[in-house]
């Protein structure tokens, strides 16, 4: 797969030049919202100490929303806004999908609603997701387009996330839908974020859908490689169970296009998804029929398909060509790793 | 009290005006979320049955909305996107609170957390605060600006939402701090309300600033009118327990007006405050030594003052006459009533 493993510069880039604005954002947060929302950001510790190395992610959001506004020919800061925004809309989809998974750790630190409650944890969400709109609409211009594509991405988003829970009580998932609620869950906000600061720029529809059409192709592809990093990644390296997403018993790409299969192989493994706890044999022999199913080759497939779709959707634009080089880059660098 | 018992004409006014439209909104969600919602409004019963009945609220938000684009001498239509959106996000704040308040009930139905699931409700009430900005930013004009006005009411309850959760935890509550309280999680809503649909007209921040002052005054006005029926409201006309606050212990305020008086009744009524569980003599004596201490009288002039100072604000400004006549009468409405 084309990809890099260097960290493109563009990434401390838009950490130094959209860090302190997302600071000053959250400063805004009432006194009792704001100490949960800057434990969860990785600013602070449980005790409300400054953390000495932030536990964020890795900034991929900002740094696409800032080259978007450079591949519109405009200025890093025109897109300082939609970068806040799209990471404050990332952390209310964190912060709530935390206590729908009933997941206790993220990112090696308890999450906020096994440190705070269930109330405090869907009130700092809340808040998030408006201040996120206020932040857009305050932008000198294009405000109100920009809160209205993030409006559309945060909806998409919500649907994906619902789709995914709707997921979880059924037998098996065809893989139509499950790359439908891909696309809404990873995809939308990242096609939002790969537009929002041209968007702000005021650029024309055309550059504007090539570089949205970019980020929803990245999310699908960053998304094929997550799912396989689910059930095949190194635990030392993702920090997560081996074949984790099998023993969740969820429903991701290799695992529907493995059921699709329709053959002996794949009706083995529908049969030992039913089980309820699976041991440690059953569990690497699921991984196994799901790769001589073809599903992990469809994955793969699919995440080289959708970066190769995510760099032509720059190809065909007409956009500033140092800021494509690099958000070329930053897609290289999005498959390749976790972030 | 100056109120009124008799329905203003403009509720059902608003009701038809704006009800096919709040329904085409909610027909835009994804079919995982869409049937929670019309459940939760009431248009179906908990089977998806079209309901004989709205269970819904009075409809106050849309008729201020409405009155408040009138009372700018537009036409009420120009209201509509800032009433539909209005009473998407109220309901936002529903779906949450119950989960949050762990309520089991509302409008005499199983809350959608309780019949779906805390996931489902969860996001069921994201999706409506995406919405309602997505219904505002396509109004044909003003919607920005109305979008803002929404994202700050929308932070503001949030943070008077917060506010009321840290109360829980403390053993008194100053009467300074519950009223900021109440103005978030009341004020400021029924503030954008009464002001959304003359933002969208377009109209000058002097009368906006009127009709959000208007709005303000008459959520607290409200307020003070629930915390009283919470504690000596009939149960039958109600449909809570007598004494109902008072068994939960909650910080209303009459209660934190009553503690403030510092006497020996006072002291009383805060170690009968700290019993974890009151039995029926306790709860009566607790209620009782409220009304002793002067907790009564204050929310009642509590009610009676923002209720006058909401009359007030609509008097200085340069308002349509008969908007501003209707105006007055769902504020005497409001007060005489629940909402």
């Amino acid at each position: 797969m084309t990809s890099t493993k260097t960290v493109p510069d563009v990434l401390r880039r838009a950490h130094d030049l959209v860090g302190p604005v997302a600071r000053d954002a959250v400063w805004r947060l009432s006194p009792e919202i704001r100490p949960l929302v800057e434990y969860h950001l990785g600013f602070v510790d449980s005790h409300g100490r400054p953390a000495e190395a932030s536990s964020g992610g890795k900034g991929v959001r900002p740094a696409l929303a800032i080259l978007s506004a450079e591949a519109a020919g405009a200025g890093a800061a025109t897109g300082v806004p939609g970068a806040v925004a799209v990471e404050l809309v990332h952390n209310f989809s964190l912060l709530h999908d935390d206590v729908i998974d009933c997941d206790q750790e993220r990112r090696h630190r308890p999450t906020v609603w096994a440190l705070f409650g269930i109330g405090p944890a869907i009130i700092a969400g809340d808040a998030l997701l408006a201040l996120a709109q206020k932040v857009l609409l305050e932008a000198p211009a294009g405000g109100a387009a920009a809160a209205c594509c993030l409006a559309d991405a945060t909806g998409s988003m919500i649907s994906g996330q619902a789709l995914d829970m709707a997921f979880e009580s059924r037998p098996s998932v065809d893989v139509e839908s499950c790359l439908a609620m891909e696309a809404g869950k990873t995809g939308a906000l990242l096609g939002c974020a790969s537009s929002i600061g041209a968007v702000l720029a005021g650029a024309d529809e055309e550059a504007v859908a090539a570089l949205r059409e970019f980020g929803v192709q990245l999310g699908l592809a960053f998304q094929a490689v997550d799912d396989l990093l689910g059930i095949w990644g190194d635990p030392r390296a993702t920090g997560k169970p081996a074949f984790g997403d099998l023993r969740q018993h969820k429903k991701t790409l290799p695992v529907a296009a493995a059921l699709a299969a329709g053959d002996a192989l794949a009706e083995e493994l529908a049969s030992l998804l039913s089980v309820e706890l699976l041991d440690e044999a059953q569990v690497a022999r699921a991984a196994r029929l799901v790769d001589h199913c073809g599903g992990r080759a469809i994955a793969t497939d699919e995440a080289r398909g959708r970066l190769a779709a995510a760099l032509g959707a720059l190809d065909g634009a007409a956009l500033e060509p140092s800021a494509r080089e690099e958000l070329r880059e930053v897609a290289g660098f999005v498959v390749a790793r976790e972030f």
